[in-house]
Parts: structure tokens; C-alpha cells; sequence
């Protein structure tokens, strides 16, 4: 299954916390703090602009990308949890 | 029946969920979350920007479209509950 | 007595609900669901845009319309109840 | 005592209710729901768009209008209650 | 003291209540009333518009103004209590 | 230390209240009404219109400034109290 | 890791309180008041304006600003506390 988003939107997979302790204890996933990283899966091809221009977009698939912790809107997509954002919600990207 | 949304605004089916488990037994609707997909039934022609020219419509009828949980409102039309949104609410497209 | 809407303003009257049931019970007015339908009235000539000029209303008198079931403001002229609504407001048309 | 609104304003007076029943039964004030008509009594030149040109205004002084419930604020003067409003806030012109 | 209001503010003093009945009895202030009437005592020298141009103030100082039971903020100046207002928070002038 | 404010920001050093009554009887700070006049200590260069032109400040350091009791944000810069705001908040300067 | 912020945003590392006391009693951190100071580690490239043109960043890396108390967004990067914060957040540039 194939998303292409409309607009400035961004579709990010969160990164996975590691919820086993060192001694490998499992913490429960909501008494885990979700991580505010993630990688981009698919982008829009961007806004317009008041005159009518496309405004490019600032992130590719599969940049690693730092957000607010409630920013986005969870959606289920074949079992699996991603987050819908608009670029502007995007903080920055972490190059390595 | 037929319906025609008004500027930017689009009229989508929500996908049924299958509310009966592998075993059969059946789940009644309201404690089945509702899926976040649907297929466009109706598009308007499109909003108006400032400067007075039709801004063509980025969805069409029989896109399967991903949005969110809370976007868009319900009506009831022939008995048939749909979803009312503006263009911008939609997040994707599912392209198979 | 006439009503002149101003700017893009609509009036529209609501349709009623059938709330007789088939074996002609009567459910008392505020136990029904108001219909999300009506039939327009009377249409303001559109709002102005930012250079001044008037944008033409896309619904006209007698056009049966679909919108939110919370749309709108409830006036009483001549004890009939009526909705007042910008045409922003309006979901669709409903052509037969 | 004039009054001159300022800009986009307009100076309402509220119809009066028949607040006798038939019976000649006198309902008193608050009990009576408030009529959403009333009479222009002034009204502004107008507010300047964004070009800096005056909009001229749609309604006149002894206009019969129509408005919400809740519309506008309550002035007193000369011991006479005034509905102040935007133009924007009315509905309609009531024709007769 | 001098009061010099910046873009489009306006300063306002507002009108005394007679909080005295006609059979001499003295109403204390917090009972009476705040009357929505008083008088220009500075303008500001207006804001300026989009295109950079300074947009004439419609009310000067000594006229009799009108404006809403809540409107403005409330400053003390040299133990005098005053309202500072923005000319749009003005309903109209009063003109004997 | 010196401060540079960015944009159309304004720091501002509140008046101090005399918190000691005629009779010398000192009342604690918290029970004294904060005055709302204060000293400009630092401007920044203006805000730049949608045109990209910088719009200069109404303000200039040493200006006493009138101000709404709950403009303003509080920041501590060397252990000195003092008001951030935006050149918008400032409603008037004070001419001696 | 290094962060690349999107836009007009700019990421500050908050300046840490001394958290002993003279007599070297620690207070624990969330006794002690945040300070609302820190020093830019990254800083977007800007925003762009109506006319699409980029909008040059007032601050740069290394300077030290002033912020309100709850301003921007905590994110944690390789373990350490980060804010996020669009430029206009910023109140000042200290200098020393």
C-alpha cells in the first residue's frame, strides 16, 4: 500500500523506544515516554503559495526528523501506526 | 441522489469495519474504533484564492483517501451516513 | 413579508422530519434528529472579495441543500422558523 | 442627542414584544423571549478596505432588520436601550 | 501630566453616574451602573494600513464618545482613573 | 550586561510603588497594587511590513511608558526585574 | 548528531541554575526556578515571506537569548535537553 500525501503534509514512522531495560526488564509501552524522532516515509508535493507558486518542501523520504511530542495525528495505515504532520510542525532534521 | 459539494469541500464513504472476529463472533459497532479510510464519493469545483481563479481540486471521485479520526461531519443521506470535509482535511491518497 | 439576505448570506427553511412512525406513533419534536436538509429561501447577492469585487453565489432560491446538523442561526419571522447561514456554511446541493 | 457610528457600525432599536396575551394576561419582561428584528436608527459611512477605499454600507437608517439572538451589545441612552452592531452582523433586510 | 497615545489608541474618561437619588441618598459606587459614555481627553495619530500609510483617526479630543460596558483597559494617571481604548473599540459619537 | 531586542520588542523597568504609607507603615509588596508606568530601557529595530520594509518604533529608550496592568511578560536579567513586550502593548507616552 | 531546524526555528540549550545554595545545600531542580536564558546551538535558515523571499534570521550560533519562561518545545537529543523555539519567540540577544 502506496500513501501519497496532499499538500504539505509529511508522513513519519516514530522511531521504536527501547523498552527493555539493561537487564532486560520489558517496560509496558505506555509507561515509556514516546520518543519525538522519527523518519520520513512519504511527502507532499507542497503548498501554494498566495500566488499560486509551489512552495518546495523541506524534507525528503528517509530524513530523520525531530518533532513536538503531540505533534501530528496517529493513523493506522495495513497494521501499522504513523504520524500525519504538516511540514511547519516539523522541528528540524538530524544529520548524522 | 446526487449530491454536489460546494467549493472545496468533499463528500467521502468511510470503509466498513469488519466488525466480526476470526472466530465469529461480532463486535458491535460503537466498541469497533472507526477506520480512518475512505473513498471519495463527490468532489466540489474547487475553492477560490485571492486572486479570483479556481484552485483545482487535488482528489477525485473513487481516490481512497486516508484522514483523520475526528475529521469531517456526518450526514445522512438516504440513510446512508457520509462524511463531509473540506479538501485540506484529507491527509493522503492510498494508491495500491 | 420578503427577506433581502445581505452579503453571502442564505436563508434556508428546514425540512421536517416525518416523526409519525409506520404504526403511527407520533415522537414528540425534540426526541427526533433535526434533518440536515432544507430548501433555500432567499440568497444575499455574495460577499465582496479583497479587490472589491462581488463573488456570485454558487446556491440560488429553491435549491434543496445539505449541511451541518449545528449550521446556522434559528430566526423566527412570521412564526416560521427559519435558518440563517453564510453560504460557506452550505455542505451541497442536492440535485434529484 | 445624535448618534454617529463609527466606520462599519449600525445603531438598531429592538422591536417591542406583544408581551399581553390574548387574555390580556401581561407576561413580564424576561419571561418574554427577545424579538431578533428591529429598526436601523443610524449607521456608520462605512469601513475602508484594504485598498483604502470606503465600502459603502448595505442598510439605511429605517430599515427593518434582521439579526441573532444574541447579536450585538446593549447601550442605554437617554434612558433608551440600543443594540450596536457591525453590518456584518446583520442577516437581512425585512421588506415588506 | 501629558498623555502622547502611540498608532491608534484613544484615551477616554469616562462620565460620572449621579449616584445620588433625587431624595438625596447616596448610591456607593460598585452598586451604580458604569455608564458607557465619555470623553476623548488624547488620540493617537492612527495606525497605518498595509501599504505603509497612516490611516486618519475618525474621533478627536473633547468629543463625546460611546462605547461598550467593557470595553478598554483601565489605567490610573496621576489618581485619576482612565480608559484607554483602540478607535475601533468606539461605537459612535455623540452629537448634541 | 545589555540587552538587544529582537523585532518590534520593548524592555520595560516598571515604576517602583512607595510601599511605605504617609505615617511610614510599610506595606508588603504583594499587597500593593503594581503600577502600570514604566521606563523604556531598550528597543528593538522595528518589525518589517509585508513588504519586507522595516517599520521604525514610536518608542525610544528613556521614554516613560503607560501600559495595561497585565501586559507584558516578566523575565529576571541580573537579578533586575524587568517587562518584555511588543511595541503594540505600550499605550501611551507619558510627556512630562 | 547535528540538527538542521526547519524555517525560522532555532534551538537553545537553557542555561543551568546553580542548584547550591551558598552554604552548599542542593536545592532539587524542580524547586528551583527555570532560567529564561540560553545560548543558540542551530538556527533554520528562515522563513519566507509573502513574496516568497527568504526572511534573514536575527540571531545566530553561540549567541545568548532571552525567552519567556514557557517558551518552546523540550525535545531530548542523545540524552540531552534541548528547547525548540520559532525566532519570534525570542525577547533579546544578550551582549556582553
Amino acid at each position: 500500500m502506496k500513501l501519497r500525501p496532499l499538500h504539505d503534509r509529511v508522513i513519519v514512522k516514530r522511531m521504536e523506544n527501547e523498552t527493555k531495560t539493561a537487564s532486560g526488564i520489558v517496560i509496558p509501552d505506555n509507561a515509556a515516554e514516546k520518543p519525538d524522532q522519527g523518519v520520513v516515509i512519504a511527502v507532499g508535493q507542497g503548498r501554494k503559495n498566495d500566488k499560486g507558486e509551489l512552495v518546495a518542501m523541506a524534507v525528503k523520504v528517509d530524513d530523520k526528523v525531530l518533532f513536538g511530542k503531540y505533534s501530528g495525528q496517529t493513523v493506522k495505515v495495513d497494521g501499522e501506526e504513523l504520524l500525519v504532520m504538516k511540514e511547519e510542525d516539523l522541528f528540524a532534521v538530524i544529520e548524522k
